[in-house]
């Protein structure tokens, strides 16, 4: 088989740990199996460098800033080499420039437009131990390029892809993907399996594990994943596509979203293009809204609330302002103390029932619903921020997630 | 005038100098001139990466190694364009395969094979600094190598030439060539200028301000080079071809090494082929051997002396202990605690008699003399290491080196 192993900036933040992966690394090849590793830089060396760049320039030059950060993945690939050559095996590193990663030319957040990975397969063939830098490419220009969040699980995703790789293990410092937040609720469950639609979901509620990109270019490319634990033996989770096993669990996770916070425009005239107004004009300022509802008309003004992210919030409340204005609505309110639960599961497509059981569920505990947002495998509802806890422990009981499938 | 500005790891070693450097780099294209900066790692960069690399291997792969210590310039190059950036000026940063820089497959102690510089004249072109990683290149696989010790200055020499630039300077933390060690001697001397060949045997002799390589390299090519510090305004030492001036002074500098150590071979047959022997064994253990003399032949045997660096020490020992027994010598013995004082100037070739004062000076202070060795413009004398002090001083002083020329 060939496995590509990707490891994070914890798996590898010290020379022991880096002894570690090369041990880990090493035990696969002497499975018999050909194995690509991709890693990030060392834990807290990111920072590092971004520190120092804020200690020169107000704004830096994301080009600059692209060849500053993709210094960390080099020196961890270079360590790792050593580490594994020091246990007796043939290993050679490669920039994502030498892997043949070509992106687009948006410095901090360039997206992978081909891999050619050559010198990955003469590497394989020659016996060697591939270990790539994550997180870099190389542009039109021969200059280098960084992925932005989560760019080195796209690394190993996308080399998978290229090499028609057998597993792309992404390994972390959790054992795999679970019902909820372990944290939060000590019945939570690791999942055997989850198909990439709910990995998806759980991705964009704010379940750490794994970041959309690399989910979505893992769907499409059909890279069967594993999330697995780089200190312990433990099997993980593989993410893979639909299988009918899937569709008989109604519900296979509980997320939660603390970082939004809850628009309200007051006495907007309930005309034609009104609504699409606001929302070009907030779209047009690059701030992303998720949910959205509109009240029922009332003397011809209506009520229209919406969701952003906590982090949007000054540059939010700017452009409401002057959309107020423009449109002539009343007033406009902000609530911060909102949270969003959410229930997920590709069983809900052939079961009915299911929003309804939610529902019942939190009026039962007293809770009041102040939003909802639905899709074929996901129910979302917005609370007061105070009853998360208490919402997340009682859904992943009501749809039985602490039992065994 | 095109510029090629070189800073080492102590002008760049923290975020405040790297600003000081910016604006030092900005000050020269406010003047009107292009200019390439060439830098090194922040100081203690380089030592962090190679203890890190000895934590996870003992014997690390020359592969590797460059891949892992070619970081820190490229860390440096980011920052010093960033800073450039904040005080209004244009500028790119290259690394060493960006800038054309080719080099043979000689990990960690590469030759620069040529330079094609074609982003580098772009940028130019187009009214950018070009920042450019030190002491890296690119072999024909495209793997990075380093250029060994020193390989910064040999970098920027090398740009220098290629781009055929007016003046290749080269900021240290001196502000110049002295006519000796300014902590032996207070009243050493700056000097405004000296020629190469001057310039390479100080540098032989361990004055540490330019390494051999880069002069050589600017000897043969015609860089004016100007040896300059980053922490003043003061006009440093220009090294450059000689000229009629040079030759009016006899002696421009006295120089010293306490590196070496001397080794006698007592008793050998005094037979044609011994000596080759001898030193063909040495050179293939790859010691290198400085001074040798010969002493006259008493009764069919000879003494055979030679000095080698102190770090051999060991080598040469297991060495040596293999030719008495092949060439039938009586003993060996080594004396470690020997010093080379040296004067230098190309007047010599012009002038006679300097080495006869140089050798009664030293009588008169009663310092016997062990070894002598000569080139058309250095005499070179062995003494015991307890005297270096009062010999360079000495020297100084009867060779009117703290007399303005």
């Amino acid at each position: 088989m060939l496995i590509v192993q990707k490891y994070g900036g914890t798996s590898v933040g010290d020379a022991g740990r880096i002894k570690n992966v090369a041990k880990r690394v090493c035990r696969t090849k002497e499975a018999g199996h050909d194995v690509v590793v991709v890693v990030s830089a060392m834990s807290g060396e990111t920072d590092k460098l971004v520190n120092l760049a804020a200690e020169v320039s107000e704004n830096p030059d994301p080009r600059e800033m692209d060849m500053l950060v993709s210094t960390g993945e080099r020196v961890t690939i270079a360590l790792l080499s050593m580490a594994i050559h020091s246990l007796g095996h043939a290993a050679q590193s490669f920039t994502g420039r030498q892997a043949g990663i070509i992106s687009d030319c948006f410095h901090t957040k360039a997206r992978i437009e081909k891999i050619t990975g050559e010198r990955l397969r003469e590497a394989l063939k020659e016996g060697n131990i591939a270990v790539v830098a994550g997180f870099q490419g190389i542009n039109e220009k021969s200059d280098v390029t960084t992925l932005g969040r989560g760019g080195s699980d796209l690394t190993a995703v996308a080399i998978a892809a290229t090499l028609q790789a057998d597993y792309c293990d992404i390994y972390t410092d959790v054992d795999g993907v679970y019902t909820t937040d372990p944290n939060m609720v000590p019945q939570a469950r690791k999942l055997d399996k989850i198909s990439y639609d709910e990995m998806l979901e759980m991705a964009s509620l704010g379940a750490k594990v794994l970041q959309t990109r690399s989910v979505e270019f893992a769907k499409k490319y059909n890279v069967p994943l594993r999330v697995l634990s780089s200190f312990t033996d433990n099997p993980g989770t593989l993410v893979t596509a639909e299988d009918s096993d899937m569709e008989n669990v109604v519900v296979s996770g509980v997320a939660y979203d603390k970082n939004q916070l809850k628009i309200t425009i007051v006495g907007v005239p309930d005309k034609p293009g009104v609504a699409a107004k606001i929302f070009s004009v907030i779209s047009e300022a690059n701030i992303i809204v998720d949910m959205i509802i509109q009240n029922v008309s009332e003397g011809g003004l209506t009520d229209v609330s919406f969701t952003v992210l906590k982090t949007d919030s000054k540059r939010i409340m700017d452009v409401m302002k002057k959309i107020v204005a423009d449109i002539g609505a009343r007033d406009v309110n902000l609530e911060e103390d909102i949270a969003k639960v959410s229930i997920i599961g590709v069983g809900m497509r052939s079961h009915s029932g299911v929003a309804s059981q939610m529902f019942s569920a939190l009026a039962q505990e007293g809770i009041n619903i102040m939003m909802i947002s639905t899709s074929e495998i996901k129910i979302s509802c917005v609370i007061e921020a105070k009853y998360t806890e208490l919402a997340v422990r009682m859904l992943h009981k009501v749809f039985e997630l602490d039992k065994v499938a």
